[in-house]
């Protein structure tokens, strides 16, 4: 079901993969150099320690190509499949001081990818059934964007915008500087490449009503309680059917299929990628 | 206490800054472009939403300076305070537009670095007054390692080996590689640069014998129960009173102190990195 | 009136920038080290040889500062300005070894600048006071899209989707790989990220009835002359008011304005950056 | 007969392939993703949509490789080909979505090199027979010189130097710098290395003949009208039968024959890389 | 013996490869365009012109692939061989062009790690049967550290630390900035990283007393003569066995068994790596 | 009298500053930010060693300046000055920890430069009052081309080409893969961009007499000794007396002013930049 999430073209995270192996390697893996024999192949598995979705299988295979182009792979679980703990993802043969020096880059991008697939699949079955979809914010780690929007997709989530030129959303802040709602969606219509819909924060039923007014695409309910929200979604879709409606603020596992009955189209929720608690992947050379 | 952590050299940390605000700005901050008077200055004020210790200030102020060199930054709070729920960390005067531009990106870095900064402290407190070191791994986000380890100091930690090349440590997949511990250690010995000590991961009591014998520098006691680990640490600390003792493995804030009191001078947890929960800042603009 | 055309940051084109000067340079600028005395200051002007639209000041100026920090500048003439043949645009002072390193750079960009700026202003005063845009296209020079796309914004044009991720464009190859207009809407719909419309490409009048009928939030009138285009433009506001109908194709000086009649939101040509003349620009050195 | 014009080394333009293609890409190409399946294989063809000189075949093979290593290609044209309207140059067989995400790189690449292609074979045509060359200038677009250099040959004209290190070429504003011809050219001499020809510009007589005494080895007779220039010409070639004479400045389709036939050895025009109209390529997903 | 020095992995040296090549191109290698046919095929040899140790082979035909993946090489003496003067070291086989291009990129490489690996193994060899080790320093030529230091170990050396993070070498710059050797060390043991041992720099009989007492790990006896030294190490040994002697300073290879005889365990020479004379090797073409 | 050597600029060089500092860097300066207080300021000064010509002070400086823009400098002894052996070179001030993270590196840039430039200093002492440039090849240390040809010129010595693009140098390898010494320089002639002189490298009489009759500008007269070059100047000047004549191939500081006597106009050799033995330079913090 999720499995053409639209992995990310090598272009788009080479320099990740390249960069983190540097960042790793320093002057060389002095251990492997003095331990293991230059020549000696083997094989080796990423196994996981816990249930989790996969994610990151094409990254960690990356970092391996990057050590050793004449590595061989089994990928025994893509992306997106849920395995249990003990499970047997990947599998790598070939030349073993290759496989060990990229080891530790592959599990920290594949810990990480699997954790924010994993946490976007719970709040995704949460609300199964309801016409509702779960969404990231811009609230990644740095460099990292790219690889994580995509571990949301493959937990079955949707992409927000990917930065800040590939939407319009006016925060509070801008409301600030600009002066009102009403101003900010008049100049953001002035000038708006046209292939972007118009959304704008609103925090209050006021502003709620004037950004319906102005005539915004999309409207931003945000950290408002389920009861606040219900009555949002009632007053904005009796005065805008087509009005796109989201909120964000406090969603949780608990929450998240509570918020999503009020009627909104979309939930956004940051802790999918800022707070995933790794997964615990491991590497294990076989005799 | 910690106010001397040591902060990584900007070279080691701008292409990550500069990557980060490319990533987020893509083509340019078109609602901010469209919304906010290009010339209007303003202040604006990063702020705690709970209690922590703050790290990442510098890297805060290097993203909104590379957007405008002009800004002005008061610090209330340098890296390594606690500050409470509320506090006002950071104030940045200037033009509002480029305080726009720069805002996730800051707090991306902050949410993340505070995070392992906060997480960190708590596991120093638990065992103060034990003469042991809470350490790092390796485990970090891909490309942020420099800050990551930074923010450990922040934290009241140590840093284990930076990356491949700062530190030899024969794991048990180059034990399986190589035959046996003893068979590593001797290698390591023969070629090992000589600034660098010789540390072992050992999983049981044979392995932990024969490491000692070979004249290793330092052992990890991997995955033992506190019972086990005391036992470890009474046997080695007979055989070779010198010799460094680390434990890894399931360490949490729950059991830290106890395993601290095994007589280890060393425990080393992933955790301090891969999984600290982003602390929640975000950015205000004053009227 | 075009004032503020949203300048790209330099961290968008100052690679460019860079880049361009190291082409230029290679080895260094072997005849101004032999023939100019390497101290002797002095100061220069770039010339418009022909009536034009300026764009690239600060463009121009950062191609000097990166030979020297220590230049003046003298701003005559902004981005946007109507200057006749002979103005005297931009004024350098300082080292003339710098100035003249630099010159053939900042003219190479300032003269493909003010060209789409200038040939966009010639378009967007054929279309004064119609209802309708003049936009650009993604048929920009390889490495200078954040520029050119900026030119034709000084120009008096707006600018459509910048690249392949900031707005959705079903065009005729992705019917065709897809199956039908139908099939792609609901494809794209599916999974669309919400800040983006969702745009198609049509070449009849069937293709354009399946779009509005499947709820396109705009579409591309490709290649129709005018009368074709009026027809089509009457019977899309009769189905659907509120879509988005872009013209494109054949655009020309002579029937622009004709075809913005017709009634189209949005006219687009890739001619605005591809096609434009170079204006005659060059830096006189004063005695 | 234009067939070996020396390609450029992959070295020497990779990065400006990959630099466009992330430019253009963004964070993906979201269009293709949501309408075309992701397995889907066929083929498509870039179409000549007037007559032209071909330029740019590797290179657009370059980007499509960039995007997908497995994709297959059939040349049909070569670089120096003349195609007439219609004609199919390049056939790329694999999947879609890799070709639909190149496509426009590609072709703007070649649309540029085959329109300095197209104009320099009409400017060499024009003077065909008569021993004069046609040149390019420094006048490229800034990050394409190698590839719009090569496009000069590939049309049959020939290079001036790449940049400023690999000819010495004493212009105007060195003269005004230096103080005279005389103590230019004797400042140049005096380190010049020797493997470059020393060559100055001059606007009148008196110039010209302190060049020619001064033993410059070549002479840039700049701006002269026809009349002026076979005067020079004389007037040098008596003095000095072998210095080189280049006439710039003015140079248009209508009078480079009669430029050529005033006797001097090369004629150089900025317009050929500057002023080139894009030929009108398109690329078709075959069914 | 030397056979397995644990060659550098790609990652660290690529760029290295790629800069020079693109240094020594420039706008591309003229001469070889204007006079080798582009298809010509044929073979070269690198030849040795004097006696050496080989060194820098994979090097050498990475430059070579980089020029043209489609190059056969036979390695007639890998990394590590003496070769006599006359002896051919490595086939290239492939098209003409492509081997002349990099041709001086592959030598300039080859001729500096050789003349590394040759010098070093002159001294390794008047020490042979000493139990003590020749190092080098961090004196290394700015962006090829990474290959002098293998070409050391090639030659029979070892390496001290690679960079300023994987040692600790307190210098008496540090000492004097610090205060004394007491403070000095008592410093570094506070927070130094585990993984490392503490080495710091003595003058004279006061200041090793000060570092034994105070457990340095390691010390470096600098610029003391052979009598000193032996007077030094006798007193070392004296106070703590297990503690790592080094004398640096004024190593000659008339010297360097009288100092190696004096019982240090480690002789380190910046002369190693800064001032060996380049090896004369040559490229010839086979008719 | 060589106090104006054309230093390179900031944009040929800063890239390879940068990366030696991050080479040396690593994760950071251990050693200093154990024992060395943050904030603790002093002086510094760099001294020389041994007697020589400085070369490189603009090159450290901007190390020291990349680790601390706030530091202070002192030249005592600009590029191109004679200092005797305690010399003090260049005085810093500012931050002890910033001197200290820089100290090696920029001393390691200036003992290389200073190296070349005492080298060829020598070389053109021997030859002073001869009309005869020594001038450097390509043979230099991959990625520091520019600095080596600037100290050369510091030196007092000329440059020959810098690369591969500015200059046309037909060596025996291409005659071998052409055919013949005619038919190299005919090629050469058909297509070379006419601000380069053609020069070809010949062994014997009878090549030098084919590239006198075909005109080639320069001739390079390969290994002969000072009898053969005595004959082969006076048989070229006699045939072709503007024919510019070098010399290259076992070249010493012994035989270099006989070989100027023979009448070459210029002498090349490679050990200028690959076998000078590197100036022993140090820093020394002041108390």
């Amino acid at each position: 079901m999720f499995s053409h999430a639209g992995h990310p073209h090598k272009l788009l995270y080479l320099e990740a993969v390249i960069n983190a192996l540097r960042e790793d390697l320093g002057g060389g893996d002095i251990t492997t150099f003095l331990t293991v024999p230059a020549e000696k192949k083997g094989s080796a598995c990423i196994v996981a320690k816990e249930d989790c979705i996969i994610c990151g299988v094409e990254i960690a295979m990356e970092a391996f190509r990057q050590m050793n182009q004449g590595l061989s792979f089994y990928v025994h679980f893509p992306d997106g499949s849920f395995v249990s703990k003990g499970a047997q993802v990947l599998e790598i043969e070939g030349m073993l001081t290759s496989i060990l020096q990229a080891e530790r880059v592959a599990l920290n991008f594949m810990q990480r990818m699997s954790a924010v697939a994993t946490l976007t699949r719970r709040f995704a079955n949460e609300i199964k059934g309801i016409s509702c979809r779960i969404v990231d914010t811009r609230k990644t780690t740095p460099g990292l964007r790219h690889l994580e929007k995509y571990a949301v997709r493959v937990g079955g989530g949707f992409n927000h915008r990917f930065g800040l030129s590939d939407g319009i959303l006016i925060k509070d802040n801008h409301i600030a500087s600009c002066g009102s709602v009403r101003e900010a969606i008049r100049n953001a219509r002035l000038r708006a490449p046209h292939p972007l819909k118009i959304q704008i924060e609103v925090s209050d039923f006021e502003q709620l009503r004037e950004a319906l007014d102005e005539g915004a695409d999309a409207v931003l309910l945000d950290n408002m309680d389920v009861t606040e929200l219900s009555k949002a979604v009632m007053f904005a879709r009796a005065r805008r059917p087509e009005v796109l409606l989201e909120a964000s603020g406090g969603v949780t596992l608990a929450n998240v299929r509570e918020i999503a009955l009020s009627g909104v189209d979309i939930i956004s929720s940051g802790a999918l990628t800022h707070s995933a608690k790794a997964i615990d992947l491991s590497l294990r050379v076989k005799q």
